[in-house]
Parts: structure tokens; C-alpha cells; sequence
């Protein structure tokens, strides 16, 4: 059933687009259905969230004002993969190492790995945005600082132990769909204890 | 800084709106900041999700079609809160114990628990979607099956032990951020070992 050829799609209308955001009435018939069903699809660019763990065993997070919701948030460093809509997995990867520096101020050291820990959909009843996660292992600041892109504001960059990451995630401080899916993924791994 | 009384919202546009989402265009200037910004945000309602635990310890999951990324996930039951844009707790209560039984055919027994685990942002870059987390425990069948709404497509429902959901997310099986957002409070939370 998740085979795409099973999926009939009469037709695709778009309704809106910015630079940001596209979306459009789709009208498709599911596998091994035959009533049709109209949907509004809210299309993003895919993006990358890194989680980043120097060699002490601290992660590293930002602080960021997020304007839909009102709040600054302690996230992980992420950012959309701007050249594509279907990246080869070198760019999805460049990509995160690149959002992670200029996020963070912080990078691999050599010989440090960067592993894929797959992707996740932010709200797939209405959005195609696909999240890829990674774990950055071990890092060190640069010495050069953060170089965040123009439209972001980022206050504060500052390393968590696992307990204290693990707390705010129990206490609601951290609030963000990214954080709290690459930290499912890092403990069903069991690169968290 | 999270005092909505320090953000100054200086326009508020409507780019867009149908039954499912509305988009604007937003002026804002953050706290701290003198600088205009810009910015495309994606209204929608606020929304629930149930993790629910039979008494002998196994997760009760759907399998739904998903039209933006033509696919069938294994998710947590979830559902829109449909009545308002600022939901009281009782509503989210009330919403989440009936999604739980309209999407899965099983509901708390009598003596059982609803435990509100926060919320998170389904994608705070773009986005003020706010889905509400609970545990539920310990659920049963009711007896009368699901009775999911019209336009859904819920083509199964089945129980997991820990360790089946656990691999499941290690192995990128469970890909939406409804489950993975679920699973990290649970586990920061110690409701998993």
C-alpha cells in the first residue's frame, strides 16, 4: 500500500504559493479504494535537524525566536534545504553540517561522525514537510562564532547535559516537533541511556 | 522574552483561507529588537494526541492513509479540536478521550487515567498548529469497534508491545511527529522504562 504507483491522483490545483509555502487541492482515489477524496496539501521544502553531542556528552542547543507561535524556544539547530524538493542525500547531509555551524558555532571535529537517523513528517494530515535527522558526533566551537542567516534570530547557544535535556523535555520547555522527535529517535537507538 | 506583551504585531494580512487552514502575512518586531520582519504563518486548530496503554503494557496504534505523503503510517490516535481556536483544558480532555475511542474502538476503564504530558509545535518556523499530548491507561475495547470521521481512512488498528513501538522508531517505521513528540515525553517522563 505504500507502493506511490497505487495511489491515483486525479488532480492537482494549486490555491496558493509564496516563497515560503505552496498549497493546493489534490483530488486522488487511495489504494485499493475507489471513492474520491479531496484534500488541501500544504507543500514546504524538505529540512535537516541536527542533534549535536560533544565529547563530554553535552548537547547542543539554541535559543530562537519563533514569530507563528509567539515564544523563543531551546531547539536543536535545523534549517530547509533550499535546492531542491527531491535532495540527494550528499545535500540533505552538506546541509546539515552547514545549518549546524552556522547555528551553533560549533563542528564536527575530524574524524567525527555524522549519522543519519532517518526523517520524520511535522504534520502529515496536511503538510508534506519532511524533517531528515542527524546526530553530529563529537563537537567543538570554531572559534568563529555563529553565522545564523539573516531572517533568524537567535539569542543564545548553550550545551545541555542529557539530564537537563531530559528535563525540559518532561517539564514542556522544550516544545518543538524536531527536538522531540530526534530525541525518540536517539533513545530508541539507545544512543541515549 | 515569552511575554506575549513584548512582542510588538504591528500587521496581521490574510493571504489565504479555506475550511483547513489559514495563511498571513505577518509585521512583526521581537522583543529586543527596533527591526520589521515579515513573516508567512499557516494557522490551524489546535489538535490531541493519545498514547493508549492496555493493562498488560502494549500501545494501541492506527495504520491511516496520509494523502500529503501518499503513504499508511503507524501513528498514535489524533484528532483536531474542532469547536474553537483557544480551547479550554476540559474541551482538549473531552476531544482526546473521544478521538481515542472513534479512532481506535477502545477507551479508558472505569478507574483509568487521562495524563496531560504538554503540548509541542508541529512546525514553529511557519506554523501555530499546537497538538496537546496525553497518556491514556489502562484502555480496553469497548465492544463497538471504531467509528472514525468520514474523510478518514483508518485501514487497521493493532497492539504493541514496548519493545515493538521502540524498534519501530529505530527503524524509521513510525515517521510522524504526533508519535515521535508522544514517545520522547513519555520517555523523559519515565512512563517508559
Amino acid at each position: 500500500m505504500n507502493d506511490p504507483e497505487d495511489w491515483r491522483i486525479l488532480e492537482i490545483n494549486s490555491l496558493f504559493r509564496n516563497p515560503h509555502i505552496a498549497v493546493f487541492q489534490e483530488r486522488v482515489i487511495l489504494p485499493g479504494e475507489s471513492r474520491v477524496r479531496d484534500w488541501t496539501v500544504v507543500r514546504r521544502k524538505q529540512a535537516v535537524v541536527i542533534a549535536p553531542l560533544t565529547s563530554d556528552g553535552k548537547f547542543v542547543l539554541i535559543h530562537q525566536a519563533r514569530i507563528p507561535v509567539r515564544k523563543f524556544l531551546w531547539e536543536f539547530p535545523a534549517g530547509q534545504i533550499d535546492d531542491s524538493l527531491q535532495p540527494a542525500s550528499e545535500m540533505i547531509r552538506e546541509t546539515a553540517l552547514r545549518e549546524l555551524t552556522e547555528e551553533t558555532g560549533y563542528s564536527l571535529i575530524a574524524g567525527g561522525n555524522l549519522t543519519y537517523l532517518g526523517h520524520y513528517y511535522s504534520s502529515q494530515g496536511y503538510s508534506d514537510e519532511t524533517p531528515h535527522l542527524f546526530l553530529a558526533r563529537p563537537v567543538q566551537p570554531t572559534g568563529f562564532g555563529q553565522k545564523p542567516h539573516e531572517s533568524e534570530s537567535i539569542v543564545e547557544c548553550r550545551e545541555f547535559s542529557l539530564e537537563e535535556l531530559s528535563s525540559m523535555i518532561a517539564e514542556n520547555v522544550i516544545q518543538d516537533a524536531n527536538t522531540l522527535a530526534l530525541f525518540a529517535r536517539l533513545s530508541a537507538r539507545k544512543f541515549i541511556p
